[in-house]
């Protein structure tokens, strides 16, 4: 089943095209999960957010800096939450990766064989040869960034390059790469007239990942309405802090249940 | 003491500009490693290339990729293998990271507090705000990829932006931001007219870490007299398959001593 398929059948069974960000930085955890588990309070802390949202969502996506930051034992809490993700629902890894060929093989190895996870986030500045070794894995996904959702991003994805800002020159080359129907682009709702424009090169097959509602302050209407499809879908809107940190007491899976149902409405609302 | 007096100094010790890449890709070990130990094979692989080549160094560089495929085991290898190199080599953590601020934190946390990295490549495409939180750690360098060493380097880094290819807006950018004096900038040995010009625009107390030379095929000597600064000094020059896998027999790591001399004293002769 390839990774478009697998995201539409979840979408459709929870009607939600929420994606909820496992940014479970060890730091801003609940502080009775923290003094309970220690480091492991991590894969705690997922776990419960997993079971209170599992139907309530098209996607999770880790973002591996915050496992990384702990060391091998990150990774292995990453390893885990994986299994706990019931295995219909997709996995992003949010790793921006991109390196030359040879080590773009390597990495693709680590998140689709060691890890398997079912769709990655890519940096395509390195172009074409940094990309191809993960889209060797048809099944899988690959989102390159096209137009983020900082605001470091005017830097150099908003220059004129030949007539047209640089980010444009990116989302025609995931349309280009695109052979075996398994490219996605990342557009931040921070940027909602780019999500229209974008939407438009990459035609109505591809998924595009909005991060940057949230925390980041990003317009949730206006982002769903020009990320959408023609027929109103394979618009993967993440949220992360907003949704898993929505309260840092006892009842926090509770209130990240309540906020992603919220957001799964809001956006259905959108769409509609 | 700060990444740049650490470099000179070891640079001056060991006579040498060369880094060695230490890609120790598990399944190109030598196989009576990899009977003998499997996956922690790449670690005694380490040990001895490094035991082989430390006096003939100005840097280590591994690049995070070729551990990561290994899982949670492969970056205990890698923190393993930072303990193994002598205290007064530099690491650069080859890493190629990018994210929005929150997470480009927790990236240099990992990188430069957890693992205790000298240095990092670091992935410019989303602007300031990524590449900031590196820079907070004044006695750490910074290597922003400008222009790399692949193929694919055409497909963005050389596209005409406002009048220049990406990868000078780039190299400004590197300057602009170098305030604390702990940037630096990575050009492949395969574009040597590049690597001159990036020298020019970010003057001569910035490191230039050069990759390209050996199994990518740049030209060594244009590659260090384009890239090294008055002095005839600061261009890291590394070099990662061809010494490391120069041979697959028991004398691997004579082989890479062997090849490591000569690449440094052709560094040298280049440099005079």
């Amino acid at each position: 089943m390839s990774f478009l398929e697998k995201l539409r059948a979840v979408a459709r069974r929870n009607n939600s095209w929420l994606c909820i960000g496992l940014d479970s930085e060890f730091p801003r955890l609940p502080s009775f999960l923290r003094e309970r588990h220690g480091p492991s309070a991590v894969l705690e802390f997922n776990r419960a957010i997993i079971e209170a949202t599992a139907d309530l969502v098209c996607a999770y996506k880790p973002n591996l800096a915050f496992y990384e930051m702990l060391g091998p034992l990150g990774l292995e809490i990453l390893y885990k939450t994986r299994e706990l993700i019931p295995q219909e629902i997709p996995i992003i890894a949010d790793a921006k990766r991109g390196d030359i060929e040879n080590t773009a093989r390597a990495y693709a190895k680590a998140l689709f064989e060691y890890y398997r996870f079912d769709a990655v986030t890519v940096n395509p500045l390195m172009g074409f040869d940094s990309v191809a070794p993960f889209l060797e894995y048809s099944e899988k996904c690959t989102f390159l960034l096209v137009r983020t959702s900082n605001p470091g991003a005017r830097d150099f994805q908003e220059l004129n390059c030949d007539g047209k800002p640089l980010y444009q020159h990116v989302a025609e080359k995931a349309r280009q790469w695109n052979t075996r129907k398994n490219i996605g682009v990342v557009v931040g709702a921070t940027a909602p007239n780019e999500l229209a424009i974008v939407r438009r090169i990459v035609g109505d097959e591809m998924p595009i990942l909005v991060p940057g509602i949230g925390a980041q302050a990003g317009d949730l209407e206006r982002a769903v309405k020009n990320s959408v499809n023609a027929h109103k879908e394979l618009a993967i809107i993440n949220v992360s802090r907003s949704v898993i940190f929505a309260s840092s007491s006892e009842d926090f899976a509770h209130a990240a249940r309540h906020a992603a149902l919220s957001l799964r409405d809001e956006i259905n609302r959108a769409r509609a």
